[in-house]
């Protein structure tokens, strides 16, 4: 074994027992130390911000591009919203030990469920340096150890934010385990803790969809995700056309990078004439470029030509795909063959449409009458969101506090036997 | 792509899209078909005992072991507990669609959960003909499609009873591709089916653990599976030494081939002296081999001496490994160590002891003062048990219908868009 797995793994066996330790200790010293991290983080502003400089520094010397550099760096503001995320997570309800279903059986066993904290959890993600802060605080509040690889170009500020966590942990007594950074540069400490299901029990990639991929396909670890978000508006025969219109607009230009932004908005034919010249009109004088059907270019004259693969395309930018579709079945066939299971809308005033939608879509989140950009955990009342998942297993949809859980059976007997 | 692999591909289109189609159909109809099933497979017993004999008579011929025979044939019986299990399938409470946690957010959104069928599940199974009528029926109440995949050994059989199911569906009006079954001997589809996530949302492996360790290191479809059993009871100082007893005799004894049998018994120092002579009596008594620590074999005369691997070893038999140890702590630790994380039991009269290994013991079952052997779908409740999974995500425990499903987010609104 070399050097670098040696390292990934020891960090892991010491996830391991923290997390062990953590199922022992007052679960009240979690919100103590978030508190405190909070405080000391902003204490000790200068030398986050310093640290931070030091990763400015050298991705200016290795010409790194505008985008990266703007995630990359920190300024007094986004240190203090670094603190108050905290102090938020740390005003959440506690996960842990809820025990729910308690029945009992015939045999006079009670069993029921206990919700348990899932041990370790990998995060993997790129430049951003407030993640380190925000999945720590996320999987600390869920009773979790966390074990941290954050990109290269942002390693002195991830070290300067995990350090006052980890010092802050020692002080309120709880294991420093809990919350470890992989220091090392070196890429091959992503294949080691992609490789040690024994010490890992779940990795979070966060970041764009080449690295969510290549972490999907290499995990022998369970892997929480989503790759990306082909959301649809289906615009319905029934639908009130100025909700109609209003749930578009807003779906698509609210914000142009997330993933829950429509990327393809789908019209029924029975109203496309009504609809589709105004709302096309809206689009183009918001700066959004149309790639229409050919139906769709008869009603938009800006339109221009779709082809094949913008049915499938997450475009994060002014750019949408418009169809115009003979009815509910066509539409869903539709969503069922490009969507990406993120989420789809349905605008309509006909229940039976609405229902139907509701039941057979096979995404993430179903919504009737609503912009798709209410799916985040903020907006569902999750209190917290440490990323989305299109998989269909253990989480599904915004991923919360609940999402970095998982429950075992408890049984409680006075001496039953099985006869 | 060889015949084979394009074979089971269009198994998992079919199915993908049965699947598909079992979201717009009347639920009432998976009931209909379940209790036509029952009925034609009695009607037609003398033709699936046929086919039965046709594997039994090939196995005589290829010399398979009396073991494997015995889980291969069927009698009048076992066809009828087969026709009695899809009815019992039948009564279950239906889970697809409930919608629950239906809250009003600050938005004016209301935002819920709508439990769905997972999609397309793959069993992967041994010789037991019965599984086929089983899993299938499992799979149907609870909305999904299922592709069969049993042991060529028992291909006739599995031939007749899915060749049963798929008329009945075809009769009710539910699409055939709900069930089917892998029509060849060729192991290069047991890879094929492994290898299509596009088509397979999950793979439910059922047999001996070499088989259950293949599917799960091959697999690029999730598995719900359980390796083994490494099941403990530990007899805490302030046990009541008779319940004690009780229990550690059935969680052994009770059935020795099941995976919720005891295979460690763990008992505190303090107690040792005063339950471990009489209690390894009642074992010897039994036929059962005690493999104990020396201070247990200073107290069980007729207790061999464990080795290292008998702490970590599912005997599957009449054989238990013993040890004492020095309190609570010592136990769990043990535990931790060698535990499989199937079920672990504590006996004890004392509160804090309780809580404490309930919350810290990470197994899928947690039990205090009861047999290990109520680690089961049917005595916790779940009407039925598809398997077992010892993983944590997704479902741990014992997986009944609900295990089967997923849950996507339900967003109702009247027009709402974000701001």
């Amino acid at each position: 074994m070399d050097d670098v797995t040696a390292y990934v793994q020891e960090l892991g066996r010491t996830a391991r027992e923290a997390a062990r330790q953590m199922n022992r200790l007052d679960p009240g010293l979690k919100d103590k130390a978030l508190l405190a991290m909070a405080d000391r983080i902003e204490a000790e502003k200068s030398d986050i911000l310093a640290a931070n400089r030091e990763d400015l520094e050298r991705a200016a010397s290795e010409g790194l591009d505008a985008a990266l550099v703007d995630r990359l760096e920190l300024n007094e503001d986004r240190v203090s919203a670094m603190a108050d995320g905290l102090r938020q997570v740390a005003g959440l309800p506690d996960p842990v030990g809820a025990m729910n279903d308690l029945s009992m059986r015939p045999s006079g066993i009670q069993v029921g469920k206990m919700r348990v904290p899932l041990g370790v959890i990998g995060i993997i993600y790129e430049s951003r340096p407030n993640v380190t802060a925000d999945a720590a605080a996320l999987c600390l509040k869920s009773g979790n150890a966390a074990i941290l690889r954050g990109g290269k170009e942002a390693i002195s500020s991830n070290r300067a934010i995990s350090h006052i966590m980890r010092t802050v942990l020692a002080e309120v007594g709880l294991p420093e385990g809990v919350v470890s950074v992989v220091d090392t540069p070196d890429r091959a400490a992503v294949g080691a803790l992609l490789g040690m299901p024994e010490h890992v029990d779940i990795i979070i990639p966060r970041g764009g969809k080449g690295l969510i991929e290549r972490v999907a396909a290499e995990s022998r670890v369970p892997v929480i995700k989503h790759l990306e978000g082909v959301c649809h508006t289906y615009i319905d025969a029934d639908a009130d056309l100025d909700k109609a219109a209003d749930i578009a607009v807003n779906a698509k230009t609210q914000r142009y990078g997330t993933c829950n932004t429509m990327e393809t908005l789908l019209v029924d034919a029975a109203v496309a004439g009504a609809v589709l010249p105004g709302l096309g009109e809206r689009f183009l004088d918001a700066g959004v470029e149309l790639r229409g059907c050919p139906r769709t270019r008869e009603l938009v004259s800006g339109a221009k030509e779709a082809g094949e693969e913008d049915w499938a395309t997450e475009y994060l930018g002014p750019i949408l795909a418009v169809k115009v579709v003979d009815g509910l079945d066509a539409a869903m066939n539709h969503i069922a063959a490009y969507g990406s299971g993120h989420n789809d809308a349905i605008v309509t005033e006909n229940y039976t449409s609405a229902r139907r939608f509701l039941r057979e879509v096979d995404s993430s989140s179903v919504m009737v009458n609503a912009s798709s950009r209410f799916a985040d955990g903020y907006e569902y009342g999750l209190g917290a969101e440490i990323g989305i998942s299109t998989d269909k297993l253990h989480v599904r949809g915004p991923v919360g506090l609940e999402g970095l859980t998982t429950e075992k059976f408890v049984v409680l007997g006075s001496g039953q036997t099985r006869g």
